[in-house]
């Protein structure tokens, strides 16, 4: 018999059905016992004497033949009354380290991290990974809808590419490599090599002394890069709407996701613009928080979104004119005030998710522009070749996978956020 | 003026038209010369008197405001008559170091390799990577559909969870991690946890000491997973299904790219499954051509393709049946004949391009298993874990995205079909 997927089961009497899935709950009631199966779509209820319920156990892996029937006090309003029930994923615990089936996670997140393959079974922990790959969808289809092209960037890269420190090191056939921080360089050089608009979903690697509930070791990079644009300002309008097509598209795959995280999204975000030092003196005037050089703090990034929510009723807030001496070097500074550039960070309640802006395009002010930063031009000779062959004005931007999802579903730490957590302290499971 | 790209110039004069894009060739004929403007899309043919196209050179990013005029000699019939050209990329450089228009490419693969900015240009060269893309779409949208959740698992990995030899160490926080051959464990941790059918595309590396035209060292595998399956047919099954999607997919996607390699795919794909000891056998009493033990060899895997194509018409053949010896601790032994596992390879015009199988999914069977291959279960204590808590008879397969590629477009060398290359002796650009 063809398997039924739990969300698929109609709500009709009498139809013989296969389900498979494993055993969420068990609700001893003396003679017979509710016990609910779950799968990836769902929860339904089997109908079971005493003698059948015995032998279950949370978490069995079972598959189950039997017919449905109805009932408005089950789940969806169907049971079904098995005729066979056989297990084909045997359990080996005393207890469960942690609680599958809780109203609330109970664990505490290390613990839980600790039993991922358990917390991760947990419907509410499982929501936030539906959503995670619905962003990831929307993202990409958003973009190829824009003759965008998905490219795959390499991960271990030579010494000299980029800043070099944060950087974790491998061992490349006896050579010093590293795992990259970015596929900035790769990126840009494909839109010089004619792929034009290109964007990349990957993994991204920072060795930083930091354990925070925002940081992270390996993570998941959104990049987006776009040649023959005008400024950045064409960055931010496509950012714009790809939070706007993000939103429709959870909205439409994951309402039921949504609201198990009592999440409503705005019908339509519009993102206000703020130039960083504005933003530095409504935080000194407003707040009487001194922000560091070319830059905010973390505690600054709080106060603003709270700021800019009562202001302008917006969730968000692109930051711009950084200044140059607070950029990578390929930041291309404006015209009209060379000490700033044309680049921005998205703030997203509270959290930045993103850096992007225009970038340096003409080869011999790019050179020029290494020098001024104290480097050398020839341990970027890989980058500067790409500016040899009629690099167009272009730009792009980044967002964090796990810190956009962790913002929107409200979660407290990136940790939740993350399949598998890869922190100073986590490198297993 | 909005741009318009060159795929979407209709076949209308006098329309009023911006083009972007680079100067792919200039024929200079003297009072006037036909220049042609290439962007992502395709070739169009602008008509430039002497005085403006004598500041033209090959490969400048240019900007092109003009009308257009119908011409049948034309690429795509029609041309444009520029009234403004802006240069928005310039060159830097005397001559170009490989050329970028030429009808077949001439520079060694190395020199492409070494110059990758530049021969990404090349219509021919970005058509693989067009398709390269297509394919990893068919391949999502093809498991999507059938229920199958994206994952994105950790690179970096601790010692204990695979093999260890062959694995590229990376210092991480002091401790000795490495980076992963393949997402096998936590494809498996994911079906076990609840997702019960996943696929990854993500990098898998592998510090092998080959150089050849079939090993990268950093390569895109794309994974898949799946839960409650019968046996390893179900697998072959899907495959063989999947196979047919991203035929279709690229047909319907590709025509212009599969033009240009003059492939032709076929229209239904039925893949013969045959056991190893009879493939071995045929080599032998056919060919005169021994196998290894418990395998064949890469000759071998080349004449069969041979035979079985003249045989069967397939450009595809599953072996099955390979030795417990030769498979790893985690394949399930065939319980007829429990030297055999229930695995397989697919071998594509003579290439492997994917092992799967079942695997073991009962706890302490697996524990043993660990144990008859010399193992430590400590050493895999986090593996194991996922098997405490209802692990469902699974099983899956890895598709090597270059390897498949390379094979569908009759390619020569696998770092073709690879956007920027990581071998041996190649960590630049």
């Amino acid at each position: 018999m063809q398997r039924t997927y739990v969300c698929d089961i109609e709500k009709k009497a009498e139809v013989n059905i296969l389900v498979k899935g494993w055993v969420h709950k068990i609700h001893d009631l003396g003679q017979i016992s509710f016990v609910h199966l779950r799968d990836k779509t769902g929860i339904v209820q089997l109908i079971l004497d005493k003698e059948t319920s015995k032998d279950l156990k949370l978490e069995m892996a079972i598959e189950v033949c039997g017919k449905t029937v109805l009932n408005e006090k089950a789940p969806g309003g169907i049971e079904v009354l098995p005729d066979d029930i056989k297990v084909v994923g045997k359990t080996f615990y005393e207890t469960l380290p942690i609680e599958v089936n809780a109203y609330k996670q109970k664990a505490s997140l290390e613990k839980q991290l600790d039993n991922r393959c358990l917390s991760l079974k947990a419907p509410k922990t499982r929501a936030i990974f539906k959503v995670q790959e619905e962003i990831a969808n929307a993202f990409r289809n958003f973009l190829t809808a824009q003759r965008f092209s998905e490219v795959r960037t390499p991960k271990i890269i030579s010494s000299s590419t980029e800043g070099g420190s944060e950087m974790f090191t491998v061992d490349y056939f006896g050579r010093r490599a590293f795992l990259t921080q970015s596929p900035q360089f790769y990126k840009q050089m494909m839109v010089g090599a004619g792929f034009e608009r290109v964007f990349e979903i990957g993994f991204a690697y920072r060795a930083e002394l930091h354990n925070t509930w925002r940081h992270l070791n390996e993570y998941v990079s959104l990049d987006v890069e776009m040649g023959f644009i005008e400024d950045e300002n064409e960055l931010m309008d496509l950012e714009e709407a790809l939070i706007n097509h993000i939103y429709d598209h959870l909205r439409k795959t994951c309402a039921r996701e949504l609201e198990i995280f009592k999440v409503e999204l705005p019908e339509k975000v519009e993102i206000p613009r703020m130039p960083l030092p504005e933003a530095q003196e409504i935080l000194l005037d407003k707040f009487n928080l001194r922000s560091p050089v070319g830059n905010i703090s973390a505690e600054g990034e709080v106060v603003l979104s709270d700021y800019i929510k009562k202001t302008y009723g917006s969730d968000f807030v692109f930051l711009t004119h950084y200044p140059v001496s607070k950029r990578p070097m390929y930041a291309m500074p404006d015209p009209e005030n060379p000490e700033l550039t044309k680049s921005f960070d998205l703030i997203f309640k509270g959290l930045e998710i993103t850096t992007g802006g225009q970038r340096i395009n003409d080869y011999e002010m790019l050179k020029e522009n290494i020098k001024k930063f104290k480097l050398n031009p020839d341990d970027f000779a890989f980058y500067l070749d790409n500016f040899k062959y009629g690099m167009p004005p272009h730009g792009g931007f980044a967002i964090g996978l796990e810190r956009i999802t962790l913002k929107i579903l409200n979660l407290d730490n990136i940790r939740e956020a993350t399949l598998i957590t890869r922190d100073m302290k986590r490198l297993e499971p």
